[in-house]
């Protein structure tokens, strides 16, 4: 326990860099953005009055360039407090103390192998924008992103352990091993992260905003592990109770979210209704890969996939058109009314008759009015099904919307997700989980 | 010094993992590259035939792409001797041996900054395909790419001290500190290895060839450092001499040869004439940002721009054209007969007469043979040269052949500048350098 206030000099160089950010992708994209188009990456913004015109995509790549840039210019600062011991030793400190303090060379290996995933999934992403790959086949792409992330965790004998909730301990013990079955979670939640945010997608600044807030609602809880001084002592405040590793832990989070966020509210500048640059797939890959990035190396990830409430209930929903029990049309954006500009949910048709599973799931669909269903007026069988996701769902219970105002509705969801995440973790865990987090 | 005779396990298993690149290249790339065509990336073959065929573009990206995802996958088998002790520990082996071999973090963090630095290059080269950025433009990428490892290099503080030649030595002292003007030098090496593969290409198989020979020299050089048998002291045979540093140093070094060996071999299987696809920028700035990662964290930068001698040669060549003072036409690629497909030299016009000094320079470069001049039959004013590569010399020395042929004397070009440098560096250096190496 250090009893010296303490003072956060790199994160103010990480929130400088965060403004940067901010700053240089607003700046770039204009630029840039027309050489996306010449290059054949553009696209339709289908709900708009003409839409013929044509505006560039994968702009994501400009905030994946300037995010991963910064985050290598960061370096020097993130292990300046490393370096700085031969620096106190040539003033004639005591050398026991430069000796207690190597150089935290693991930690720079962790970073480095983090930013190697970053890049896999940013040129993933990015391939996935110009090879227009396959839903299918594109899933375990962020398996492929994780890899050195992992190896390098295991070369470096990550822990592969976790804390048992309290009511299963009699059975397993407090920490239970999962070995190899660690890294398969690992790689999981790197592929949920990145997946579900694209799967919520199709309208004006969406997957943006999703990243957004998802970010800004991790750094937020980085925050509350940090030695602030609204009690009295000064390490037990904060939910870091004296810990210098969850300190460790959630500042190394916080200078990857900050530039994160400032990146995303640059491109959101851009994206946002009306649309003049759309963010392509390297968008969802390169943040979903920073956030499982930060949840596994910050072992947090339990937290983490807290905050993808939304994201993760529309998968569930989307779950019955994804592998195939309903069929799904290549796009599931809700469609326009042009005259109006009012949208509505968009359908899938059945060619044949449902299976009776998928009209078992339907009906229970429709009960939670989750979907609306249009049934034969004679047999009942079911003709019609608004597509399964939740933009069409809000749809349902708004009634016609602007698109603009479909997205404010997004983002409520996404904040409201992010409050009930922290009740959650902050109010409900500790029914099953005791003090002893790592 | 260790009297134990030496394995190379390690070795090996990058050995294999070179027949692994090879054959994962030579597979892969037929089914890969229509989905490069399909996606813009496509370009003609002018000296063939047929010019309107067009083939796939930028299929580098595959060999860089399975290059990286191999030396990560390599990443535990390059550390499994630091985990080794680990294991030792449990059968009970002595504490103090266990203690004294840390784990070599320091070597793990510059092999990622390496590999980060390759996927700086990988990217930036793929975006150049992509966007087709203007020469002038593109110089400095490879800067870029650099700072990656430039970075760590100086966060983990790097040697930036050099061993001074002999006969400088009263002046300068036996080592002198060239600080920040060390970055320079190395962003420089990084600049040079990449652009100057990039400005001799044009026929088919050109580029691969050169950077496989290159690699297969530098190759060659580790082998020299290795602690072979061939004399009775095992630490003392090769060059070495008994320094473990250096043979680290050099088993690095072939552990990212090896590997680009084989992709660059798998690549030239299908780029060979007649060429299945073109290797785009993309082969260029990561082999580029392979031999510099080498020479600069093995510490043999020296040795390694030696390599580059008909490169070097090519760019003094072009220079005239390439800053401006010869005009410099868009492709500078010999023109071909249709029909009887032989090369002769392509020229560059001169709209107006040319200033002095061009006129200067283009007349030793024509009394030395290196270009042909037609000039005004009246005033004697340079009308047309041929156009400044190491391609037009050769064919203005050789009279008309085909592709193919040129190709082949390209390589023995190549070849040939490899012996030199070997003479050189192993039969001349010691006149100004003695064998403190470092
Ligand atoms: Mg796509
Ligand atoms: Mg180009």
């Amino acid at each position: 326990i250090d009893a010296s206030p303490p003072t956060f000099p790199v994160l103010s160089v990480s929130l400088g860099f965060a403004l940067v950010a901010f700053a240089a992708t607003v700046a770039l994209i204009p630029g840039l953005a027309p050489a996306f188009a010449r290059a054949g990456l553009k696209g339709r913004d289908l709900l708009k009055p003409d839409s013929t015109l044509e505006i560039p995509e994968s702009i994501g790549l400009i905030s994946a360039s300037v995010y991963i840039l910064l985050l290598i210019v960061f370096i020097p600062f993130l292990f300046a407090d490393a370096l700085r011991p031969s620096k106190i030793a040539e003033e004639k400190t005591p050398l026991t103390e430069v000796a207690s303090r190597p150089f935290p060379h693991q930690q720079l290996s962790a970073y480095l192998s983090a930013l190697l995933s970053l890049y896999t999934a940013t040129l993933l992403g990015f391939l996935d924008d110009v090879f227009d790959i396959r839903w299918r086949h594109k899933l375990p792409i962020p398996i492929v992103a994780s890899v050195p992330m992992l190896i390098v965790y295991f070369a470096d004998g990550g822990i592969t352990s976790v804390v048992v909730p309290t009511p299963l301990r009699p059975y397993l013990g407090q920490i239970v091993d999962l070995g190899a079955l660690y890294y398969v979670y690992m790689a999981m939640v790197s592929t949920f992260c990145t997946n579900s945010i694209n799967i919520l997608a199709g309208i004006n600044g969406l997957e943006v905003s999703q990243a957004l807030i998802i970010a800004l609602s991790i750094a937020a809880n980085d925050l509350l592990y940090l030695p602030w001084r609204f009690t009295g002592a000064e390490w037990s405040a904060g939910m870091a109770y004296g810990s210098v590793a969850l300190v460790e832990r959630h500042l190394l989070s916080l200078y990857f979210m900050l530039p994160l966020i400032g990146v995303c509210a640059g491109l959101l500048y851009h994206n946002r209704h009306p649309a003049s640059v759309f963010p392509g797939d390297t968008l969802c890959y390169f943040t979903g890969m920073a956030f499982a990035v930060v949840g596994i190396l910050g072992h947090f990830s339990k937290t983490l996939l807290l905050f993808f409430i939304p994201q993760a209930f529309n998968f569930i929903l989307s779950a019955p058109q994804l592998f195939g029990l309903v069929p799904c049309p290549r796009h599931r954006v809700p469609r326009v009314d042009r005259k109006t500009l009012l949208l509505s949910p968009s359908v899938a048709q059945f060619e044949r008759p449902p299976s009776t599973l998928a009209t078992l799931v339907l009906r229970i669909f429709a009960a939670l009015r989750l979907t609306r269903l249009t049934t034969h007026p004679h047999t009942g069988v079911i003709m019609e099904a608004t597509n399964l996701t939740v933009l069409n769902m809000l749809l349902l219970w708004t009634g016609p919307i602007r698109e603009a105002t479909l997205v404010w509705a997004c983002v409520a969801l996404q904040f409201a997700g992010s409050v009930v995440a922290f009740t959650v973790r902050y109010g409900l865990a500790g029914l099953v989980y005791d003090g002893d987090r790592r």
